[in-house]
């Protein structure tokens, strides 16, 4: 038997503490907690960080006992500091993985392992996101009808500014007639990234139970493969 | 100065025969002269071949002297004789372009090429396609604007089973929602092809100005690079 | 827990039963069985079949409880019947993985999977084939160092008539200086497929500890993810 | 009738100053003079640019009128400003053609660019390089033989930390058993990137005929599709 997956999830944590933007009530504790929890009841083991916290949370004890990290960031990318960032990128080049979330298609991490500028056309909407799985047997899409939908977003429409994802897993479309290449994993060094579109902060997507099985599934695909967890695999 | 692109525009030529489908009001002289006006518009050389012509137009000497063919097919796939596939086959593998139209993602020449189903998700539909640029850089983009609509098109949806397109170059959407990898290109042996979907019998697409502004390019695009031409190219 | 892997290894069987080649003393009961051995060492429950059984051993009832089939072939491609072809490749589009060794390049399911000629270039050698890992993070090179050698193997070279692999993840050399895509994988409909180079038929290459590490991961790594699979790791 | 492409030659134009080093006798005009005589007999417009050239010889005006940059560097990378880094990336991402050669895969553009380490195995050798083509059809190996040899170069090989080309056009051998992905496409923004390995600077590589070749061709596949380039191919 293996160990549990260990997961951080790194949030940036400062619209949920505006008492008048609508995350303070959607995410009375931080998208982080919801995040956290979504992936706890997948059986992971899950620690979660915030921008705020000393080294935003991510020493190098808490990076070489992380599996897999997710991140969310949307109004402070500028204040990463620029040494937790090539730390993280170190770390995603060894192995670990990195789940990329909605807004944060324009972090430093992001962007520095994309080589691109990550610019995405988008519009405030209040409307339906539609989101079609391109590959029935990827991991990723384990369990998902051919699509489902989240009620209320944001548009994120092409053209997203990216290198060709190595694999591209859902595409979504928007009410307005937009389309997104919402899912899409890349290769980096032994490292694997998922970039996932959704998770707005003004809506409540982080509770979705798609959502959640698409990132319970992300967190496993991008385990690194060490020795022992392709042994115990293996053989389990 | 290099010679002028040959290209060969080939058409099942079934609908526009029948008086009482609409294709035979829309194009009554075929798709194929209407794809072929278009192409010598933009400078090509352009011969026309359909199903019911012996060896279905496609003769050997036909085949050694076309730069690009174009294909559309949907009633018919049947009736295309294996052996003539086998030579569109070996021609592609030995460089020749090819040009894959709307329907013709079932034709046996496509599914031959691809080792996949190529089904699709479809719907009888009159409604609005919208087609969005994801390589603004790419031949095959160049001149378009971020998308262009055609008003009425028959729906063409995901899960389209494909292998992951060596260039995805459209994203369609419809204004039901589903979303198409509507332009996608593929090198196999020295030859490229693109698949472009739209091109419903029941409407006048083959007349929109950005689909023969994709046509043209693509057809410049799918090339081959002999000897003669590089040299034209590189001394012109 | 989750149930074992089932894998299926398949083989022509042809060079063995002849008393005069080489092949029936390195492998008195079949290349089968020598890679069956080692698969079965990893965990999996394995069953072989041989072209010459009733239905060349794939019969509905194997096809549907093998999740992942091995196939090596060479001297009698052309005896595989057509509609065993046609079951197989169905069942690869459904999900089953495809693990494809040496000679098996030109075999009927693995063209028509590539949809191109898949020649290459090729020379009887009696010389050292080195293995590079391309992709050290990739779970099918899940414990190799950076290299392995097979002292002695026929030489496969490029180019290799194969549409660009969805991952390439090795390439070897050959002490005459050629160079070949040895390990390639392809994603197609909801399968996975490995093409995996070494395995000439004169050499006990499937002995290697670490092609039978290769092996061993490859089928892993190409277990179709049926839920209830998804659902154990996800768990365990 | 179209412009002549717009080529700039970069070199750091270190080793070939220093009068002990090969590189003075072998390029007594530096690389960047032998890179642009090879480019000028292609029929382009060829200017070159040095690392001690004020503004490293990019100033906006240069790269706003260049098509396509070649890129040599080894011993001073970290000389190069990084404001003129931000510069060219920008004009990769708008469009223009980027040529990266040997040593310069450490270069900070490549590096920007690419998001990994770009770290690779090398080793001082003087031994025989075999380039094999891998895209027959491609049109940067337009023209050339299934392989050709460099006599004498140092030994670049794998693991070579990139992401996975958009295209694999080479794969090199080297007489001590190494592989080598040395001639790598990549499309990054709307910009087309070439890596091609070989180009050490104790070796007269540059005055090699197929390396000759190969630089030409690239230079023409990387070159922007601008709307009257464009015209102009379709209309010559």
């Amino acid at each position: 038997m293996s160990a549990p997956l260990r997961v951080t999830v790194w949030n940036e944590y400062r619209h949920e503490l505006k008492a008048s933007h609508p995350a303070s009530t959607i995410y009375p504790e931080g998208m982080h907690s919801a995040i956290a929890q979504g992936l706890r009841e997948a059986g992971y083991e899950v620690r979660t960080a915030t921008l705020d916290q000393p080294e935003h949370g991510l020493t190098d004890e808490v990076l070489a006992n992380t599996d897999v990290l997710t991140w969310w960031g949307h109004m402070a990318h500028g204040e990463v500091r620029d040494e937790i960032v090539e730390k993280v990128h170190a770390r995603v080049l060894e192995g670990m993985g990195l789940i990329v979330l909605h807004s944060a298609h324009y972090s430093k991490i992001f962007r520095k392992l994309m080589g691109t500028s990550c610019s995405l056309r988008w519009r405030e909407a209040d409307e339906r996101e539609r989101i079609w799985v391109l590959e029935p047997g990827h991991p990723i899409t384990n369990g998902l009808e051919p699509y489902f939908e989240i009620p209320q977003e944001e548009m994120y429409g092409e053209q997203f500014d990216i290198p060709a994802p190595d694999e591209l897993v859902f595409i979504s479309s928007f009410a307005g007639g937009e389309v997104f290449r919402g899912g899409c994993s890349f290769f980096r060094g032994a490292g694997r990234i998922f970039y996932f579109s959704p998770g707005d902060q003004e809506y409540p997507v982080y509770f979705h139970p798609d959502v959640r099985r698409v990132l319970a599934n992300a967190a496993l695909w991008a385990s690194p493969v060490a020795p022992e967890r392709g042994a115990a695999l293996a053989s389990e």
